[in-house]
């Protein structure tokens, strides 16, 4: 039995409106077919619908005191938007990220979009400066784009440059088939009343 | 009767899969119920999954000679990751949207995800930059996090600050409630073969 908020079947459900995502770009059906299609969502729409979060999945778990993260646009579990990226971290404060991006990426064709670049980008190298229960705030953010990003597998690194007090300097980089094809640096903040805390 | 890649129903379809990614991150409904959902969402897997194209929307519309931004990720109406952006020109070549931004696109609690901010600025400073089937890429990006930007409605308004050759350089920000969130500044450059076109 599954408690508020909690998403019992979550994984498969996230996993399948993902491939969904990517489907409705792809899909060469008929019209009639995707209208049956859109009947079918629009039923999954009402179920999931009987009882739901007043605001978003974060302002809900920290009123219940759970992880906030599972909504979240780059990591999150329950957000099919997030491709997930699942952040490793090394002996060293190295964080990296592989991650397939699909058509639902694209920006220029055949291309990663410029902007989920950055967006990747920003998450990695503000994940230097996370501490647990201690999340950072992105300050500056500096992107030079080097070579077109291909859709497909990405690597996303980046660590630290230097600290100094609640400020992290991070440095990174996306990689595709081993060439920089973005780099980054920014300046990542904790906020002061978690500091104090 | 539709032909190839048309999406004869994409309006309504993409819209229903945009509102059950914020459905399934908000849900508070049993176990049951979401795999009851999830059923569904299998049928309209299945259904769509009949005929789809080998790459991206991008690359199919490439190569039958039609528009190519629908499965763009911020503003194509067949993704249901794009909000969508709906970008407006003004006279005088400054580029503006407004946008309403969910839990979907949350990243510190009840905040938009820093990346996302640099999504929408990418998308719109390089806005300036287009020109009719010449798009650009993003050269450089630099932002600058002024305050965090609450979930809800923003603008994101870009100009063109100067033109040299196939450079563009623009500037932008994001609004919220009036308040500038973040500000943004970047190089965007229209490729050599098209401008020779």
């Amino acid at each position: 039995m599954t408690t508020d908020g909690e998403l019992g079947a979550h994984e498969p459900l996230t996993e399948s409106v993902r491939a969904l995502i990517d489907r409705v770009i792809r899909t060469k059906v008929d019209t009639a077919t995707q209208e049956a299609a859109l009947a079918h969502v629009s039923a999954a729409l009402n179920l999931l619908g009987e009882r739901t979060m007043p605001d978003s999945f974060g302002m809900h778990a920290m009123a219940t005191h759970g992880p906030t993260t599972a909504g979240n646009v780059v990591i999150g579990e329950r957000n099919a938007i997030a491709p997930p990226l699942i952040v490793e971290r090394d002996g060293t404060g190295q964080v990296s990220a592989d991650v397939d991006l699909g058509a639902a990426y694209e920006g220029p064709v055949g291309h990663v979009h410029g902007g989920v670049c950055s967006l990747l980008l920003d998450h990695v190298l503000g994940a230097t400066a996370h501490r647990p229960g201690r999340p950072a705030y992105t300050g500056t953010l500096q992107l030079r784009y080097l070579r077109p990003t291909l859709l497909g597998r990405l690597r996303v690194e980046a660590w630290v440059e230097h600290e100094q007090g609640r400020k992290t300097y991070a440095r990174g980089r996306i990689l595709r088939d081993g060439n920089v094809t973005v780099d980054a640096q920014g300046i990542f903040i904790r906020p002061r009343d978690v500091d104090a805390g």
